[in-house]
């Protein structure tokens, strides 16, 4: 039977743990804060507790680091520091950021993945053996080519799809598609804010601005580390973005709507495929 | 009893029509759209059809002119010319704009009101009963003081809690509560589309951008007037927040990540104290 270790019981790593116990695997679970230790084992979502990084990376099959970039990268560095007899068959982290872990010392046998799940909300209260159902997960293709079969299985135990994709490649790509939606989320929850004193703008907000703060409630211990590795990319898709807003809003100033009512279309389009592929039923097969 | 005229048996339209029936009230129904119509018996909205907006007038104590803004503009011209003693004795409009209605020609007994509530679909088959549940429903104070406890009478027995905004201060909060958050969807959505040809940036969007592209799916012929009769307010909000995004990127491009980071703070307690104010369980009675 396998045993898959877990460094980090938050939302992505319970949900891993949740679903690989539902598949009959061993679940060994190490976390810096033994509260979410504790958490983790009455929500089911592990067996046994390892004392640090070094005793679950000696006790399991798999491992997953499941932290944030910044603890993702210190944890990498420690693993690459062990004796290599120690270290397990496959480790693989889930951090949203590829290139800036792609450069820092990595133990062997070492996979860089991204699902593409999440929820505002973390925590090991969160966590949904589901989380990941009918989701892209995506992979750094590895030079020691025998690691991507038993990663691409693993992604695939999790119900989500499997995705190559390039390290610097991927970290443009989440710019636009990952980080430039948070910031706009956060700078439109802070213009919201900064416009709120004494008038009855809170009262007159409605369901749309509500589904566009969804995503400021994500912590900033969260962000930091993401927004850090990946801001030059970031950058340039807000500059984008900011051009083109200017440009409508210029037209706006002049009575001229056609500017931004060109883009409805596409972007009902780009609506539309994405709804679509995220409600597509998960593929899946038990991991054992 | 009384007897509750609807033009325009949409989203909102069918929702009030719902509501009112559930409280005892008899509605009549006028759509220009013949199969709207037919639906809107089918789902239980209506009681009977009026053949045009002159005989639905007639025929109903309260007339709800229930359609995009520039008809609901062409409703109110065409009702204003029409003798008054055919006229109910409360007319009232949702649109999304108050000043441009407000100034142009209007019934006798008219207020103005729009209520803060909505869905990305519209149309008959969206309608919901509870759609305006502890919602904001501002209403223009009236010239004709005697018309103010009926129609927050309406707004109450629908649900939703009456807020009195002049017009114009209306339309400058909705650019930033509703025309705003709808504009950076679409430009979003956009965005996202200038960059899907052949390659992986479809498959690396998670649920953070969907939610951000759900304003991005309501139809254009919704937002056109919308936009036009609010161009200067909306070009104002969309440079305020071009001009922060810019100067956040600008730190981004040196490793300064403080600027965005600062934000974080405001934009979640914008959107906790939205979460609470949208999640606060009704204020109800009956409509009759």
């Amino acid at each position: 039977m396998m045993r898959l270790g877990i460094a980090g019981t938050g939302l992505v790593g319970g949900s891993i743990a949740l679903r690989a116990r539902a598949g009959g695997a061993t679940v060994i679970a190490y976390d810096a804060d033994p509260a979410a230790l504790v958490r983790a084992r009455e929500r089911g979502a592990i067996d046994t507790i390892a004392i640090d990084l070094r005793e679950l990376a000696a006790q399991c099959d798999t491992l997953v680091i499941a932290l944030p970039v910044d603890a993702t990268r210190e944890a990498l560095h420690a693993l690459a520091g062990m004796p290599p007899g120690i270290l397990p068959e496959l480790t693989i982290d889930v951090a949203s950021v590829k290139a800036a872990i792609a450069a820092g010392p990595v133990p062997a046998h070492f996979v860089g993945t991204h699902p593409m799940a999440g929820r505002e909300r973390g925590g090991i209260d969160a966590a949904d053996p589901a989380l990941f159902a009918g989701a892209t997960w995506a992979y750094v293709p590895p030079a020691e080519g025998a690691l991507e079969p038993p990663v691409r299985a693993f992604i695939e135990a999790m119900g989500a799809l499997p995705l190559p994709v390039d390290a610097t490649r991927h970290d443009e790509i989440v710019a636009l598609t990952s980080h430039l939606p948070q910031a706009l989320s956060v700078l439109l929850g802070a213009q919201l804010a900064a416009a709120s004193d004494g008038t009855q703008v809170k009262e007159l907000c409605g369901p749309g601005m509500m589904s566009m703060l969804r995503l400021a409630r994500s912590p900033e211990s969260v962000w930091a580390p993401i927004v850090a590795a990946n801001a030059r990319p970031l950058a340039e898709q807000m500059h984008a973005f900011a051009r083109t807003l200017m440009s409508v809003a210029r037209g706006l100033e002049q009575g001229d709507i056609s500017g931004l009512m060109a883009y409805f279309g596409d972007a009902r389009r780009s609506a539309d495929a994405l709804e679509e592929r995220l409600s597509t039923p998960a593929r899946s097969s038990p991991y054992q």
